[in-house]
């Protein structure tokens, strides 16, 4: 990816159609820079924008930044949406294939943003924690009859950590891809699941 | 835990010996303090020592810091190494138990700790990915005949995604200890490491 292209705004856009418009653009950054480098600046000059205009519609610079990758997490959420028919796991193997392969077009800002929100930054980590529940409650909405997951405490601590294995495991695997093949890292990580809550039972009870 | 108590220093210490109850004192403030607060002017104040002596001994803040940090990580490796003897799993569980009391113990500075490596500081990412890597080759090791682990990158690959759960469901059910017993939790985190290997063997095949 190299830079991003000038929007062609010959249409009049209404005030938020234009935000959304350069928050779009915003959002492109990300593929390819870490959180930090995301800026008023670099978008103007990327794209072609007006630093006023940017500034009139975002307000700061900070503001601009926690915007865009609240953009760029909404999309995230909004992309792995699982198809509404199926069975669950087959669902879910649909949403974590998407989850490989936004990482992996997204993976300076992914990474970047991972860390960022780990470690210091308090707005990110709201941001991505936010992000973080909402998919993790509707891995429990996608299986409302309970086939693979009881809505309980101990599968809910599991759940999370099956999701911070999915998030390191793709992360690592985007580093060396030869480790396993794309469609199997997607089996392995949805199999995962299921085998994951079998172990809790097995726990729990012992 | 309160205040760090003060070394009776009656014995003539080698400078060596010094340094390392220095780093030792330090390290017990790993136990209530962020990373961030572990400094000489706290082990100053908390354990009677003089700063000189502190600089004198760490060169600066910094170091001092990363010298505790480092202490205190080999000090979890060390503490969480497997019994000599017995089946690998239960090995591994006697390993696992011991890193679940650890973090309980030192809540606020690993976590800290966690979040600091993740997050923006490339010195304590250094050193936590160092322990990583000695925790995960252990791993390996100790399952030497393979009954549970071949050696290879798919399995490593799942291994490091079966650390990155650990430690998000031991840090998360710290914060709420209900959602299953102590020795539930380890027998999960354990039994969670086959089933996830054997996960793989499908995905792969498939």
């Amino acid at each position: 990816m190299g830079r991003v292209s000038t929007p062609t705004a010959r249409v009049r856009l209404s005030p938020e159609q234009r935000r959304r418009q350069l928050l779009d653009l915003g959002t492109r950054l990300f593929a390819t820079r870490a959180v930090e480098e995301i800026s008023i600046d670099v978008l103007a000059e990327e794209a072609g924008v007006s630093r006023g205009l940017l500034y009139h519609y975002f307000g700061s610079k900070q503001d601009f930044r926690e915007a865009v990758i609240r953009h760029a997490v909404e999309d995230l959420v909004e992309q792995t949406a699982p198809p509404a028919s199926g069975e669950p796991l087959e669902r879910l193997a649909a949403s974590v294939g998407v989850y490989v392969d936004y990482v992996l077009a997204n993976l300076t800002g992914y990474r970047s943003l991972v860390r960022a929100a780990a470690g210091g930054s308090e707005e990110l980590r709201a941001i991505y924690e936010e992000a973080r529940a909402a998919l993790t409650d509707r891995i429990f909405r996608e299986d409302s009859l309970g086939e693979h997951l009881s809505d309980d405490p101990a599968t809910r601590l599991v759940v999370r950590g099956w999701s911070a294995l999915v998030e390191e495991t793709v992360l690592t695997w985007a580093q060396e891809p030869s480790a396993m093949s794309r469609d199997a890292l997607v089996d392995t990580l949805v199999a995962a699941l299921p085998a994951l809550v079998g172990v809790i039972a097995d726990g729990a009870a012992g």
